[in-house]
């Protein structure tokens, strides 16, 4: 079985709003093991509304269409189902009284445009919004195929998805869908592919790659006829697919550096400061993101100039033989913060986040550090890039130094 | 002229991402002035691409793609164009060059499945990607319709949108649309929308609002046969909203709460310096997104536990007697920073950013404060969101203080 999905309004078509109720459905569907190989946004128009409909009706078992269900003129989704379907609308009694009570209880009169959305026509019944003024619609074709329409209001179309669409698409899904996302931080999407090797040609479970922001992720997923055999089939090619990548893995799901370093240092009884150049106090600011990490973040030090680093207590003659941007101007500025917040592990960063700072020399050469009391490592880091793109880069990069140092413990 | 997006990659049919570059595409015709009637989501199946991609060229003029460009066999954006062209793609040598170049540069050897990052038709010219390494394609079929294809990667699509894509568009469009944008911070969007009141009923200029991440936006955008006429028509109202608004108005277009701040302290000879809690060296870090900050930013401290607060110099009776999450906590930090650095502003922050911090009490509290040689100014913030979300809208609190002191000046 498959579905479509129809997001309905102009606005999607200028830009003005991002369509996370498609993301929403498309997430929920997955779920349920009902595939999803459309979706689309259209306009307020009539006429292409109905041609996308019909066109969804053609190749897909179940439209689910969000969006054109207000009160307005330029709200056509009842019109445009009603024609592809040749019924015609007529006013459904109990809906109309329902919706005369919601206003009442608002304390306000029914503008007569309200009426439509007391409209039904014969294959369709109404599915309640408990939010809003516009009731769904759940139609079944006369060859079986469904169409189910949601308000484009958020909160509404998630309300109604749950409480009315998804248990009656449940009883018509074959099976059930589960997958994993490991996270990765260090190589490229090749490289970790060609590690995987015929892995990623596999189908069920099938194994796919991602290049994110934040690293590569690989994606372990399964269909089968319920959640056990689901999490048979994936979970053997999860422990894999962490065999063959290693320490390259930092999580799955959920996790980030940040969250795996706090649980690292949560676990060890460890501490962490930071003293950093070009990363501005981000680094600090990604440890901070993880909810508890007042409890094993002491603080950190911005210092964006040489007599700054000078105060810190990064020595002079560091800074003149290395030079700022070096490793040993990065391990001493980790030092500085181990030694003034009394942490367990310092992190320092210093390089050239270019363009406009330093001269301009060598923009996107960065080091970080990462010191304890039995060790001191630090790592190049290379990014052409946008500035901050490069300091995002940078400060993933220690606290990656940083996470694979507490794993070697 | 009309336009269609197509956004390709299975992640999209199963919710993982939400569509967020179509959304920034489209707003991009918008302001070109080129009609947008559809939009879809297709995942990697060479099938069902070439079917989208046929379709779109019936009906579009332009046919913009994201995606599908990487080096692996799930990526077959160019396989399915040529197809649909009935052309076959050939290795270009320069961008073969380019690529081994930039894989050198990275200190790693080019995987071979890489090579086909250089693949072009004879209808396409390449669209270079200073950020990563699948280089775009701008196709001109033979009957004169465009087809312009784009990483799916976010600041990888933006760039080559900005620095290749946009310029050819804009000569194909029928006229030009011009729209600036004023970026406020503070007031919400109803707020604003009923100071701006008949302003925003316009039609050329248009005036439309939009609640974004760092603010409320206001952007006023008109249609002429040329820019100069555009500029007349947007130039008066832009003049207009900004004396509505007074000192709401941050800046416009490209600039940022930091990137005005920074303006500003170095027309007037300023240096700031920070000490944050509850941001976390968020703050620093926006400071030193701005290239040049170098200049005015000497440095920061993250105080993220009472002990370390009081090494900073946040004095005990402060603690005590008005707590740590407190206006007297946040503008002694601010003096910390202050005489800490030698700078000439000096900015602080305290709150609970929760779940788990001290104790789950007041989540989403918290104060700013800049402090200068003869002002110290505070306010309060509260807002109840997801903990990135509390920390970035601390973090831009305490810089739209900052501005405002620095225009009072």
């Amino acid at each position: 079985m498959n579905a479509e999905i129809l997001s309905i309004g102009t606005e999607l078509l200028l830009g003005e709003i991002v369509d996370a109720n498609a993301a929403f459905l498309a997430g929920e569907l997955a779920v349920l093991g009902i595939n999803v190989y459309w979706i689309s946004q259209v306009g307020d128009n009539r006429g292409r509304l109905e041609e996308a409909i019909r066109r969804a009706l053609e190749r897909s078992n179940v439209v689910l269409t969000t969006g054109g269900l207000g009160p307005t003129d330029d709200d056509m989704t009842r019109e445009a189902i009603a024609a592809v379907l040749g019924e015609g609308p007529v006013i459904d009694h109990e809906l109309e009284r329902t919706l005369r009570a919601r206003f009442r209880a608002m304390g306000r009169e029914m503008p007569e445009k309200n009426l439509k959305q007391a409209w039904l026509i014969s294959s369709a019944e109404p599915l309640p919004n408990p939010l809003g003024t516009a009731p769904g619609w759940w139609v079944t074709a006369p060859d079986g195929r469904v169409i189910g329409s949601m308000p484009g209001v958020p909160s509404e179309m998630r309300t109604m998805w749950t409480e009315q669409a998804r248990h009656r698409l449940e009883h018509l899904a074959d099976g059930v869908f589960v997958a994993v996302t490991l996270k990765t931080f260090g190589p490229g999407e090749s490289a970790i592919e060609e590690r995987l090797g015929d892995l990623v040609k596999a189908a069920n479970p099938s194994v796919a790659t991602y290049a994110k922001r934040d690293g590569v992720q690989v994606r372990v997923a399964a269909r089968a006829a319920d959640r056990k055999q689901a999490r048979a089939l994936v979970d053997p090619v999860v422990e894999r697919v962490k065999r063959i990548l290693g320490a390259e893995v930092v999580g799955a799901d959920d996790d980030s550096l940040a969250s795996v370093v706090g649980d690292l240092l949560q676990a060890r009884h460890h501490s962490v400061a930071s003293a950093e150049s070009i990363t501005g106090g981000l680094i600090a600011s990604y440890l901070t993101d993880v909810p508890g990490s007042s409890g094993y973040v002491l603080g950190g030090l911005v210092a964006y100039n040489e007599d700054v680093k000078r105060g810190f207590g990064v020595a002079d003659e560091v800074l003149q033989e290395h030079g700022v941007v070096s490793a040993e101007t990065a391990l001493a500025l980790a030092d500085a913060a181990r030694d003034r917040f009394g942490a367990s592990f310092g992190i320092g960063s210093t390089g050239v986040a270019g363009p406009g700072a330093h001269g301009g020399e060598n923009p996107g050469l960065a080091f970080v550090a990462v010191t304890s009391i039995d060790q001191r490592q630090s790592r190049q880091v290379r990014r052409i890039a946008p500035r901050e793109t490069v300091k995002h880069f940078v400060a993933l990069s220690a606290l990656d130094l940083l996470r694979r140092m507490l794993l070697d413990k």
